[in-house]
């Protein structure tokens, strides 16, 4: 049945955004580079959000809530930070509006702000300039805060979730005695990322470290999480920083340790976004709609009742009534559709598009026979089932689809490294069968610089417990000692 | 124990400022007039969220996004709304920061937005331009949207909580097709808010409406839930409005009926905000900190342990692990404070401070007879208890706490609502017994407005299913048919 979507073989970046508007995810905003999250859309964040905000929690950490408005003199203080962030920021000059002579509204030039503000694009300036103030001594060591907020980047170039002028997001800031101690909670928060990513978006993901050329601007290390999208281009899903001193320095951040001795405070940052909406859209669905893994999916299982009389559908819903509540017992989200003003066929059609995993459709038949029928979204494959211990059945399905839908992006992946020893090759994978390029590489910046000017493709990451291997950079020729991974990315 | 707070009855607005600060709830930012949620506050803001996002999704509603940023030509589609919001908005002007010659970094003069974009202080505006593209006929109603988000308002007068530039709170959007209907949901919502207000904050509030000097810009009809607070003044603590057609109007949002003949659509919008915070602290704090109503309380029962040697602490912890598990079977949160850098006293003053609403202090006494000592925040009182049964004693000791916490606010108020029959009674009582003034008004704004200008005592509002009694306008004179509620206000 078509959607009247375009197949993703033909034009996987069109097959993206027509899903996002068609699926009723998101749109775009009449503010440049900005959407709007619908409910549908929004369900998914909210899933997201909460597993994430768990995971942060049991890992020590609490939530705080830091100024959209960040004063230009701070954001200036850590020179890297602002190099990187001037050139897509949100400049707030007055504070303001007014009618002038003619009725229009128009901005108040008497109500300019002495400083300008900018809508933060992260926080790590204000937060640490707050830190002062709660950070004297080993004593209020370690600060272990995350905030669950809206950033701006000016983007010239916008995709839905993928990269949005505003967009949602989480960013965890903590500050620690000793250098060891916040490279220990990058790390930490990485493995939380990935475990994330592989167990709730099935989305297989590699961890490593970015080159310099490609850190976060005012990090001394970017660790990562790098994922595969079916187009073969990379995505990165996340990102932690081990910030040093940088920041601390920045902001007169000190502490007496317990040698009572004055030191600069260690800190860390770490991010994912509504750019994992976009990543879960991208790694799993087909042409005929979203494929949701089911741990996050907002409707794990809809019931589309089939009846001519209003008497079957009275015997359906009883039993559908029964088999809710056993459901809810699980955990698991069901809806009924019982609208009489579309069809089964129609329904049935929504449910897809929407990437809902498992569809149970009960008729007359059914009813006599104590059958229902039961398809998967991931497989598109059908069963009819007893509806005796139909709960249980629903339960390992759900399961089975989760680690289907997993294993499918795995497998893809897995399919989808090449190691490369020439340029040549290189360039000629990147068109013909594009993914992840495992290859040597000189360690220079220039060399990085030249790769991706030439071919669009840079490095993900140097892959962390990458294996040991001498050879020789394929652009330059020049010795390495281990491949790191190459992509045209999002 | 003193904690360095002045007392609230020497200087109330002092005594709230430094318990927000000492009790480490929130704290000034260098942006005027926005400012920092730290950890404690937050994690009470987060209780809150969970159970009105609750309460909503109960009433049918869900969550989506939409931009921060509203084009001013948006803005200035409704003309009361702009009117209202003119003069306290932020304005984004330019997109991007550069180096001057200087290396200083300066605005990008050639970075000017085409039209300056307002930062939402409400997304009305935004929002209905959006829904026209949502709703074509009667099907597609109601539609029922909320909004969880931070917002500006450019005050120039802040206080901590009640009143910041930028805050944070939930804006529910609802689309319908009837004035009922649409009426149906604002009474709907306000409902909601009085149920959270009396039986989560524990926070008596008078369900009213407001006169059309005091509604919302834009609306047809304000309803709200305004309380009291200790010293007297009145606060807003939530407001629910009936928006007629207007946003329709101005944004040109028509529906084909069942009778197939099209018509501008019904309008809703309500929001609660971290103001809620500031109402709490207010309502039953004393000079010894915060008093916090159980049902959300961050942390709602504390063990401190008195001990000299380690066994005798790993004696206190057994029994405590036990006693943890069987609270959390409750759904009880408890913290024990094992912390050997502080003294028992330091603890109970500290835990105090923060409103924990229930202390549990076990000793190496306690350990052989079996027992406990009970402390209860709001009456200051303490009991021994035996250990057995202890998980029951504490469930039901939080549900008298939160029961006792109302009933002392509902007292408070009680006595003081006063009738007011002549002007000079009423400006005497502003003055020396201050609280809800219910008096007799003549219906016009012009007596309103003079009323506030000469005593700064505003109408609260004219409660729901008001009693009905003749009477004379206190001011003018005039005949009345109702009393409304007067008080100064937050």
């Amino acid at each position: 049945m078509s959607k009247g979507i375009i197949s993703k073989d033909e034009d996987y970046s069109q097959w993206f955004n027509e899903l996002v508007i068609k699926a009723d995810m998101a749109e775009y905003s009449p503010v440049r580079g900005c959407m709007i999250i619908k409910p549908y859309g929004y369900s998914i964040w909210e899933k997201m959000q909460a597993v994430l905000d768990k995971m942060f929690k049991d890992t020590g950490h609490s939530n705080a809530y830091f100024p959209l408005l960040i004063p230009k003199s701070f954001f200036s203080k850590e020179a890297s930070h602002v190099e990187g962030f001037a050139k897509e920021c949100a400049v707030v000059t007055h504070y303001r509006l007014k009618n002038d002579e003619t009725g229009q509204i128009v901005v108040d030039e008497d109500a300019k702000l002495e400083e300008e503000l900018i809508i933060r694009p992260t926080s790590e300036t204000i937060i640490w300039n707050t830190y002062r103030g709660w950070i004297q001594s080993y004593r209020d060591l370690p600060i272990l805060v995350n905030q669950w907020a809206n950033v701006m980047r000016w983007e010239m170039r916008t995709r839905m979730f993928l990269r949005t002028s505003e967009f949602l997001w989480q960013e965890g800031h903590t500050a620690h005695a000793t250098a060891e101690e916040a490279i220990a909670e990058t790390e930490q928060m990485l493995d939380v990322y990935a475990d994330f990513a592989e167990n709730w978006l099935a989305l297989p993901v590699v961890k490593g470290r970015k080159t310099p050329n490609e850190r976060f601007a005012g990090a001394l290390d970017t660790y990562c999480i790098e994922a595969l999208m079916q187009d073969g281009k990379a995505l990165q899903a996340g990102t932690s920083h081990f910030l040093g001193q940088n920041f601390a320095k920045a902001f007169d951040v000190k502490f007496t340790g317990k040698d009572n001795k004055l030191d600069y405070v260690w800190a860390t940052s770490w991010g994912v976004s509504t750019r994992l909406i976009g990543a879960l859209i991208m790694a799993h669905s087909d042409d005929a709609g979203l494929v949701l893994p089911p741990k996050l999916a907002p409707i794990q299982v809809v019931v589309v009742p089939i009846y001519k009389h209003d008497e079957e559908l009275e015997n359906i819903t009883a039993y559908v009534n029964g088999l809710t509540e056993e459901l809810m017992k699980k955990n698991i989200s069901i809806k009924f559709d019982k609208r009489d003003t579309h069809r089964p066929g129609a329904k049935f059609a929504e449910y897809e598009l929407k990437g809902v995993p498992l569809r149970v459709a009960i008729g007359s038949r059914d009813m006599q026979n104590g059958t229902v029928e039961l398809a998967r979204r991931d497989t598109k494959t059908k069963e009819t089932t007893s509806q005796e211990g139909l709960a249980d059945r629903i339960e390992q399905l759900l399961e089975e689809i989760q680690a289907n839908i997993y294993k499918k992006a795995f497998d893809f992946r897995a399919e989808n490294i090449t190691e490369v020893d020439s340029y040549d090759e290189f360039k000629r994978l990147l068109d013909e069968k594009p993914g992840f390029l495992s290859a040597h590489w000189d360690g220079t910046p220039e060399t990085e610089q030249k790769i991706k000017d030439e071919t669009k493709a840079t490095i993900r990451c140097i892959p962390l417990n990458n294996q040991q291997e001498a050879g020789h950079c394929m652009l330059t020729g020049k010795p390495s000692t281990q491949r790191v991974l190459f992509a045209r990315a999002y």
